[in-house]
């Protein structure tokens, strides 16, 4: 009999919600969350979901940290806990802090959400970060099996890399978003694409949007960069 | 035997080449640039092009009311004169003010370049706006026959939606660009979005952008909306 390790998932809102649906075909799923239950999975207790074999945080990031100190007292030696922030400094640094030294760590930052994986999760990225033990080869294959594209990378390059692309993306979409809404037939093809990025981040919600303008700490710069170049443009025009 | 109205291209750079190619299989189409000779197409000079029926002028903006000047004691009654800069307000009203009462003035702005329609023109759209006699019909058919979407506007329309539409392309685009070029993996369906906006506005000349820029009456309090949004939020990440 093959070995079918259960997976909680702690926090179960949109993309708890999004990763359960396609982690259950594979293995026992268990699910955590003090708001959410109306689902026909099994909810388990926060003791629960720490002896499980492996725990994915979920959770908004105000509770990162005081749902990592309420499990590190029961996970069990060899499980493994994932994150999936939008962020990877952070989270990191604080689980390698926080989280007993005989349990595994990855820090990993899918790609897609609940708008853009609305047709499948096959071919979507996730920013892969191994922090501790080699739990993370057997999980990255069963994610390979399910499409997934592993990206491995360091928190620090990641959120380097973030800084551009979610950060700007959405300072870019939000300001926006808050001019007047265009209804011409004037529309060049590259307005089209940014109209596009702009529809595509619109229904992330405020939390996410604080993760990642305020979270990450290479955003501010980067941002800081753009915006001197968006004013010296405007001067110069 | 069908009338077939003579069209002089006035300005034979990108645009005026671009164009030159889709018209000349349905009219007789001859060339006046003081720059540009090498092509199959017969040069004229400025008396003579404005002695033809359509007289299009595709010249850079700080050539337009020069060239305007020079035209207009040679333009024949019942001529068309029409003009595809990227802004419209100032054009209009410098064909307006300095063509004589005998001419058509139709002013046009092309939503599409040599990059765009690279692949041909048709679905393409045309800003469309009639400013004397009736001559715009006729040739508005055939643009059609081309397969162009005509967008009926006024200049100051026009130039409000392209405040966005072009502007803050434009200077989101120019923007991103002084950043560090990306390489990660690590990219999101909207960031490539936006990564392919930018990619279609690079190959834009300073002059064009200084155009949509500079040009456009609109353009700076867009511009000044969107930075403050954007900033706005800077402050509060």
């Amino acid at each position: 009999m093959k070995f079918q390790p259960r997976l909680a998932i702690i926090g179960f809102g949109a993309f708890g919600q999004l990763i359960a649906r396609h982690l259950r075909p594979h293995l026992p799923v268990f699910v955590c969350d003090p708001r959410h239950r109306a689902n026909d999975l099994p909810h388990i207790s926060l003791t629960e979901a720490a002896a499980c074999d492996i725990i994915v945080l979920a959770v908004p990031l105000p509770q990162f940290e005081p749902v990592l100190r309420q499990i590190a007292p029961h996970l069990r030696p060899g499980a493994t806990v994932m994150d999936v922030a939008s962020v990877k400094i952070g989270p990191a640094e604080a689980m390698e802090r926080i989280l007993p030294g005989h349990v595994e760590i990855i820090a990993t930052h899918p790609l897609f959400g609940p708008e853009s994986a609305r047709d499948g999760i096959a071919g979507h990225r996730i920013a892969w970060c191994p922090l501790r033990g080699a739990g993370h080869r057997r999980i990255g294959a069963l994610l390979r099996v399910m499409g997934l594209d592993l990206v491995r990378t360091t928190p620090d390059q990641h959120d380097r890399d973030m800084a551009v692309v979610q950060g700007l993306t959405h300072l870019i979409a939000r300001s926006l978003d808050r001019l007047e809404p265009q209804t011409t037939r004037l529309t060049t093809a590259s307005f089209r694409r940014l109209s596009e990025a702009v529809a595509m981040v619109r229904a992330d919600s405020p939390e996410l949007l604080h993760t990642i303008l305020a979270e990450n700490p290479h955003a501010g710069p980067v941002r800081q960069q753009f915006l001197a170049a968006a004013i010296h443009l405007d001067k110069a025009g």
